[in-house]
């Protein structure tokens, strides 16, 4: 059998009783690395799951899902995935190749940042699609999250942003010259992604996302017991925020819909910079029916 | 502390490690039973836990949430809940009120449906807002969901439909007469949504839904190991599929949105009831670059 675990979002033992006998079970255990990352080293998995994991690359999966799943057939195979297996396209077509070669797959669910962002207090039901938004360089400023904000605004939706992660990628250089050598992992933070959002605003001027009247969420270690951090705020309070009161990376960030509750503003007013600014633009500009 | 668990989709095993031990450290623990079900019994979840469950109905978390966080600052208390936390405004109401009772809470996070939905696989990215389809009456059809789907559909974008449960609901006479009798469950199959969806666009007649050129896809007991049953089709062939192909309850409904990429078609035509159809649609109709 082939399973692809999903791991949750924090530790070793978001791991679920299902997926952890599935481990045990396993000849072979790959840890997928990302996508996506945990806030455990693996030697602290290891140690609970009582397996070596074998880390597996984006390298790994995308050339060589032959390896990883041979003798599934025959055998027990994990793959780990930090979150929901189906958070990311590289597992789909995981279990599509496992499909080709009639290896039985089974797909072992947990919480992803998709449904545990409802940790902030604002509904599900009232997300639109959800963004990445990528490191912007000198040169690469990829905008097309601006036109799905965009959308769901106009539907006074919440956007979830994804913030990108740079996990064991090459420069440039490197690249070009075939080095296998790696840049440090970087990840984007609130302050940096507000940045690159107020840059576009000011490229696309379509008044989509304002610094004073536009309210968001930023959200680090989400499902953590201690590391979970929420801070919400205007986009401006977010982007002077000092950063390291956000806490630790993973990072997403929220842009905050005008179908906004009153129910949703008490819930996150816990968390914001400032109390009365976030209730006063709740109230004012998101005219949010608000009994006080 | 206060423990909020999910206890993911499926059964017993699907809880997460530090959910269970949340679990054995409480000394009350409440099982939510009527925004989800489980697709186990209750004493095989107290079996497992070692645990007795004081089953938490809507009256319960609604009107006595005090009693439920009596003592949770001097001793551990859990509610479980099915899927996440966050799927549903109650538990959010009932975070508040332990906030206002200075009660330190925990959440523990799992999987719901608002992400386990990826099964199909279909990418979260493209799902629009998620919309509740409730039991019609003859008296009251309510279909504020057609406009949120047309708003997803705008944008090419699928939408989850919700399918209602009524579990421990009183007949109207009953309520009125203010007897404790409670109906059988019920639970919406993917037959009966697909004809309640028709029959809102017979009447509003926008043309975001047709029998023949609408793909959507089915699912029950997402997560369900053995049980769980995904089925793809036009909303014709899905409305005269037989009903109990559809597995047993919970069901879920996709409508699928125009931004629908090969890798999507290729993965659900597994699912499919006519795989020709369900490529020819995905051709023909939702424009998908399919290279066969």
């Amino acid at each position: 059998m082939f399973y692809v675990v999903g791991l949750g979002l924090c530790d070793e033992k978001d791991i679920t009783v299902r997926g952890l006998e599935a481990v045990k079970s396993s000849s072979r255990v790959y840890l997928e690395a990302y996508t996506s990352i945990l806030m455990v080293k693996k030697e602290r998995l290891e140690a609970f799951y009582g397996k070596d994991l074998i880390v597996a690359d984006r390298d790994m999966v995308e050339t060589q899902s032959d390896d990883i799943l041979k003798d599934a057939d025959k055998e027990n195979v994990s793959l780990l995935v930090v979150g929901d297996p189906f958070g990311a396209t590289t597992h789909i077509d995981m279990v599509l190749r496992a499909r080709a070669l009639n290896i039985p797959t089974k797909v072992i669910h947990n919480a992803s940042i998709m449904n545990a962002v409802g940790a902030c207090g604002l509904q599900l039901y009232n997300f639109g699609q959800a963004v990445s938004l990528v490191f912007f360089t000198e040169t690469w400023k990829p905008d097309s999250f601006y036109d799905r904000i965009k959308e769901n605004a106009a539907l006074g939706l919440h956007t979830l942003v994804l913030l990108d992660i740079k996990v064991k990628e090459q420069s440039e250089e490197n690249l070009a010259r075939g080095r296998k050598i790696y840049e440090p992992p970087r990840y984007m933070s609130i302050p940096q992604a507000v940045s690159q959002l107020i840059e576009i605003e000011e490229l696309r001027g379509d008044g989509v996302l304002s610094p004073d009247s536009t309210l968001a969420i930023g959200l680090s270690r989400v499902g953590g017991m201690e590391e979970q951090r929420i801070v919400s705020g205007t986009l401006a309070e977010l982007h002077i925020h000092p950063e390291e009161a956000f806490g630790e990376p993973l990072h997403s960030l929220i842009i905050v819909g005008k179908r906004l509750h009153h129910l949703e503003v008490d819930y996150a007013q816990d968390f914001a910079v400032n109390r009365d600014s976030w209730r006063s633009v709740a109230k004012d500009v998101y005219n949010c029916n608000l009994d006080e």
